[in-house]
């Protein structure tokens, strides 16, 4: 019989973390795909996920609307009791084999907690890396909820097996959202990112920097400040298009899109900028790879980057302590520091790439792995 | 300023657990103490801590109305999530200083994330132990999410350690139950439980078993068999009276009630029975040492137990991995296993008394780092 | 194609009153029943209905796990407020043609809620009645919220149309659960009862009293008082066997379950008394049926009693304003206006037959019309 | 002793139309005022309107934080049942002798149930109303939960009565948004507006169209059509200025915005037009005041319009049936019937004030009449 695997899409970057192993449980005969999605995955203010995984031919089995509308920290918490709630009924109705979520973000914890109170099997992905944020408390409450643990680097295999985790229900398996990075593909062109989003029309054959920052749930009332520096800094290399990215649903994110806005609307100096509110997972790979530059605190600027050799400058302490490669400068969130930062990295000609966070094949391996377990 | 120090009271094993700490900070002219109830202890069903606790002498600030009808394992998670609601809102109004959680049961996570979502640091009380049943995953995650960790046993804190946290947060002071268990009470007397729960009246100087058993959330489906071996077991001792306590709020309690009632029905040897839903700390700290034997899987007859020197038979896995002293026998929930085990039991003299989870001066030694501590 | 209607049963009430019509609508090939259980329904406490609907025949497609144990008037609003949540995303996925609820208790509000904010078109059983506690206040407001309304008397239907809703979407069928009661049904034994609750064996072809008592919403203090009444009242009638039922989850239930406690603990005299906690719709209406005299305030004692003409007392103002027919006598809640009444009643022979709340063809009527109606 | 009465303010529309209320509770010497705010009242994207609040230097005693960020009509179910868990607990700790609770939006109805359900009675603004949206029904449960109801119309006095409630308990006050239009406010400046929201700087000397559209709740896939049907029409008028009102949070809410956004990024002609979230009450009442036509389908355009004797076209079927004064025409959401409406209202000369929904007293009156009843 197929195992039944509930996969739990919840942000926009959970569906890029985890769809090559969407495809292969769609397409191998010994398992059904439960494809559950909620918060601000159906959220159109962050950039409705849903649309891109429903055009990537999947069908979404059940819908959790739970994402509170505030920036304020308590409805992180609220979110995730919104979740709690209506997940346990949907996952009680269902009654998958496992439940499969991925990494931080603060909403996952209602997943695990949904599945494990029911003593359904959670698979958690990109458990024992380090950073800062909410995120580094969630992932690791994560960790201690789930029953086995794919993780993406050696370092994070020690520390999850040190939380008192079983050796045998570890594997490294690297991260699946470096399998879409593994081959060049020809047919995808950024000019489809000229039709969404506002501001200048790119020119994708010219050199681009692509920004990305959250706030950092602990330090909310520095989000804005955070930001304008970035974009001041930025915007210091008009040889460069700047291509920026909303920031996701964390609490702080007002701070920051207010930073955008008053850019967007006091500056006279927007030649060459382009806003986008997100980035279906395969032309998000592209842009990683052809940009000059990363500047932010996406964890994608350290983990996808370091696979693909791009330069990045990593701001503040969002990624506190995440193993980094050589590709990626630490600066601070100062116009000093960033603009020190970048001037290196336009200098520096391309890194080499390297499989801190695997080898692009870490769909395959989970897939091979979870056919062998016995969910019982 | 003194410090707002909120205690979250969820359950008549919270209290007990964390009565001598609650006093402590009650009377200390460093910190105000913002006393939260919810869930279980608010519930008649399940004993109503909340009137023990106002009996001794303390106000409920604060009351979460959470806890769902249903012994269905799905219903923990609801009664989680809809805690959590509730208390990110009551935290954000009072934004205590930090907030003080207990332990391990399924309720606890609801206020790790209520409060660490909102950067309200969190302290765990005894973080680190091993057992079997939910618990012991809620108890990892209430670590992960914790920020200052109090744990009972020198191997608890390593573990802590282990897990990743800063070894300048985690200190072993003990079990503040055992704070209650230090001298021995002349003015408490046990007659006072002839009053309440239904079933013979006993005589306190007489030799006595204290039976209390809770559901394994992992095995639901044993819970009325698991009981009743136990009822038989501890019937074919006529010489000892039985006083018996009625499960907790856990998934799977109305197995235990259905075997308790059935018994309770249908046997007509009832003679020295008598069972109870729920007794005040000191009584119970009492009715613990005073007892010929106890049987169960409540964990204070493992650790409350060690620290009295009292034959101990605990029965199943809902304790399993937990340290023991040598009072502790190991049973299956059988009635062959059962018998043998309280036999033993009651032929043992005396066992000395063992420091494994503490010395029974927790609080004093909770409140002085406390005060140390600077939450910022 | 098949109109897809979403029953929704919230309690053991509810199951009696749409019994006849989830037959209809199962049997008939113009329709496919969506049977949407929880709440108290689902609680061993309120004596689990949704083991009665199984036992019927019936598959329950959905369960809502939502019920606060709490005896106080807030958890009233949070259990609605649970039950909302997760209605809401099960109605959207379910996208039934209607949903159906049935009269008047506080969880109800929380089914027309979820339906009429998505537009989903809301059958109301029972509406334009009168009565007191909350559900006289629910009732309208689901009245409000309902699209099409099914009611059991001409003077409720006169009042659902001068609450604003147009003629022809009100429609007088009767009520449900006098279809139950239309033929005696040979093949219904009684004794079956004693081997559920606790207390006497009873011998139903002696005459007993059926009590059945519930909380006044709206003056929870008095609840023990009256329960206490109502007890010593009956049981100064020892030629009468008495049967008597929990009450059901409105707050204040703990005070009738307390008065009820007491007398089973401390009263001598409990010869002939039986306990019960649930009767499935037929052992109930020929319970009813066969009754010397109802005493207590549950609605059955008015609406199935008239169409019997079993002699009936109401006792309080939990009915208060209700049609009643001839059989029925208003009582106080105290020994003496009870005692009065009672003696009237048991002197007084067998009342006629009225079909005040219907005839009997309730069912029927409704599945017509409902095959009508263009749901669009 | 001071009666406490809890206000609840959960939109920027309920803080106009309670403003005058507010301001007479808080300068009372008999009354403590508890102000309660939330859902889309405390949220950035609609116009925080706890900044207004505050700035207007009332303390928000309770903040409920509810409001669920998606367009999809099953978040209206969802947000009311969040509101209603927090509510509840904020309610009963509150214990307020009543609650205010004001018109017809979705979460109203959250109010209403968390204080009936304890028994804390509600007093219910401009019920008896007819209008279209789920409004309609949201209004009319209100009313049935509601204990005291100050209406704004005779007619709407009527329908109260009709509906059951006691007529003494049914005054008709008027309605206190008109409160703030009663005298001209010289020192108000439309000019802030300026310095808010986006697009052409206005000179408010000149004539301009007010526009303000919110979604059809019962036909949410035509919202965006209609929007974009109005912009449209008043676009043709050149002469004039154009204000636009970002939409409220009613389901359906995405596809007004995009109309907006399309209009925006699209259209070439976007001279003369300023693009609002939210207005402060004052300025808000000048801005219709001075406008020389009003369009859409904000009921304030029929309400405060009526007593202004401003020229308005009113959109749709969002305020079917609502009583209207002459200076009102009703146009169907397509450019024809729009522009043909438009044309008439700004050849026709100033229409005369009319007292259809209140002189101007309604504060005045509500707090005398609340003076005198016992809520007991």
């Amino acid at each position: 019989m197929k195992k039944n695997i509930a996969v739990v899409v919840y942000s926009r970057a959970n569906f890029g973390r985890c769809k090559s192993l969407l495809h292969e449980l769609k397409n191998s005969k010994d398992f059904k795909l439960t494809l559950i999605s909620g918060a601000s995955a159906l959220t159109d203010r962050f950039g409705s996920s849903a649309a891109f995984i429903e055009k990537e031919g999947f069908k979404i089995d059940e819908k959790i609307t739970c994402l509170i509308d505030s920036s304020e920290p308590e409805a992180q918490a609220i979110t995730a009791g919104v979740s709690t709630i209506q997940l346990a009924g949907v996952l009680k109705k269902i009654k998958p084999d496992a439940v499969v979520l991925v990494a931080d973000r603060y909403e996952t914890l209602s997943i695990s907690i949904a599945a494990s109170y029911q003593n359904i099997p959670v698979i958690h992905l990109q458990g024992g890396e380090i950073s800062g944020n909410i995120d580094d408390k969630v992932r690791n409450a994560n960790t201690a909820l789930a029953d086995y643990h794919f993780v993406a680097t050696k370092q994070s295999k020690d520390r999850v097996i040190n939380m008192g985790i079983s050796k045998n229900k570890v594997f490294n398996s690297g991260c699946p959202a470096l399998d879409l990075l593994k081959s060049f593909k020809k047919d995808i062109s950024l000019d489809v990112l000229n039709q969404s989003g506002v501001g200048d029309e790119l020119d994708f054959n010219k050199p681009y920097f692509l920004i990305s920052q959250h706030p950092l749930t602990t330090d909310i009332s520095n989000s804005e400040k955070h930001m304008s520096e970035i974009i001041k800094s930025a915007n210091k290399f008009s040889d460069y298009q700047k291509i920026l990215i909303w920031p996701n649903s964390d609490a702080g994110n007002s701070g920051i899109s207010k930073a955008i806005r008053k850019f967007r609307e006091q500056d006279l100096n927007l030649d060459g900028w382009r806003f986008l509110l997100a980035i279906p997972p395969d032309e998000y790979a592209e842009l990683l790879r052809q940009a000059s530059c990363l500047i932010g605190n996406s964890s994608s600027f350290i983990r996808e980057s370091s696979f693909l050799g791009v330069p990045s400058v990593v701001v503040g302490d969002r990624q506190k302590g995440r193993e980094i490669g050589s590709n990626v400068i630490l600066a601070k969130p100062s116009t000093n520091s960033l603009s020190k930062a970048i001037k290196k990295q336009i200098i520096r000609s391309g890194y080499k790439s390297n499989k801190l966070y695997g080898d692009g094949n870490a769909s395959k391996k989970i897939i091979n792995q979870l056919r062998k377990i016995n969910f019982g």
